[in-house]
């Protein structure tokens, strides 16, 4: 079976989000085996939107202070303008009747895209399990690469 | 036939759309059937220069005045300081004789590259066909897909 | 042979530059032949750090001026704050004895990753070879076309 879909979130912008998810949920439609690799900046994509108490070092907790928490807290990669331009975005596609991130993101668990927290990257930025939302899995590179290896369709996002 | 050639055009910087469209016009020369999908900032790629009168909502009208209109007017990803490293670049690839963007996307053209603009994505910056260049296709997600899977290469940029 | 992973580095961004070699690195350890093409950008990745006595333009002296020299100096994409984000990122990875950009690229050496710095980016930026390190090839895009068409991963960066 060499007929998988891997997509790699390396942003954790809501544009570029959205465009991963509504790849990973078409090819899902479509009857492909999807996985989505989150790695550095993408993991912010999965994090819980509450507040998780964890014991970290100065630095993590920095990190942790400065990334967005969850899709809803996302900017935009252009004309953000702290926040203004995601805000906008979001606005002009509820009216629209466009999906939300987090609609495509509960679209994707229900057709049973494989979502992947990259380890090596959470060990970077200081993010634990525990502040990620259920239901995904962990991983490193190796397993990443033998994914893609059975993908014809293989991005970086 | 599986060898096609996909290029998915998110961004809207000229130094990517160069890399885009350098790489595209090169497969299409190579031989390759290629097709490029503009989504999201992509499409500020293939507006036309001059001003579309249009009827749009305030949202709309708000997006369409705050995005570059066509090629000339492209910041680059890096280092642009509000434009002048755009110029300088394109000043500097005219004392080389190195194409322009504008001169590759007709070669693009000339060599009939497939050039789809995203519904969807027009759709959420409430871009208009009127607004886009003529001898472009419109298609969705679902397009894409089918292209992609046509496809040795695929590139997200 | 069409096993190959190709992977076009863009970006002259720590982060990105790091997730291209650990996808480098990771698919030549597992025995793939793997190619990085470096353009734009990331050809600042491939820079010496010292500086080299060259005879330029005007144009082409601010670029070399303005740009990175070197893994060590490079910015990360996401919350650099004048290259105290870099420092942040740097300082954890070493703490939590994580490769740093520079052992990255000197595994990828030692794993026979084949290293290609894109002439006409070369050109279009003013960087000459003296000013790139040693052991790497110079090649243009139909080079890269011919690569990527031997590869099962293709990645853009």
């Amino acid at each position: 079976m060499e007929d998988k879909s891997t997509i790699v979130v390396f942003s954790g912008d809501l544009d570029k989000a959205m465009a991963s998810f509504i790849v990973a949920t078409g090819a899902a439609a479509m009857g492909k085996e999807v996985t989505m690799f989150f790695t550095f900046w993408g993991l912010n994509i999965l994090r819980k939107d509450q507040y998780v108490k964890t014991s970290k070092s100065f630095m993590d907790k920095m990190f942790e202070k400065m990334m967005p928490r969850g899709p809803e807290k996302l900017g935009i990669s252009k004309m953000n303008f702290g926040g203004l331009g995601a805000k906008m975005m979001k606005y002009v596609m509820q009216k629209k009747n466009i999906s939300t991130l987090p609609e495509l993101i509960q679209t994707a668990k229900d057709l049973d895209v494989k979502i992947i927290a990259c380890r090596m990257s959470m060990d970077v930025l200081g993010i634990t399990e525990e502040e990620l939302v259920d239901g995904i899995e962990y991983a490193g590179v190796a397993t990443y690469l033998a994914e893609a290896d059975q993908s014809k369709l293989n991005l970086f996002i």
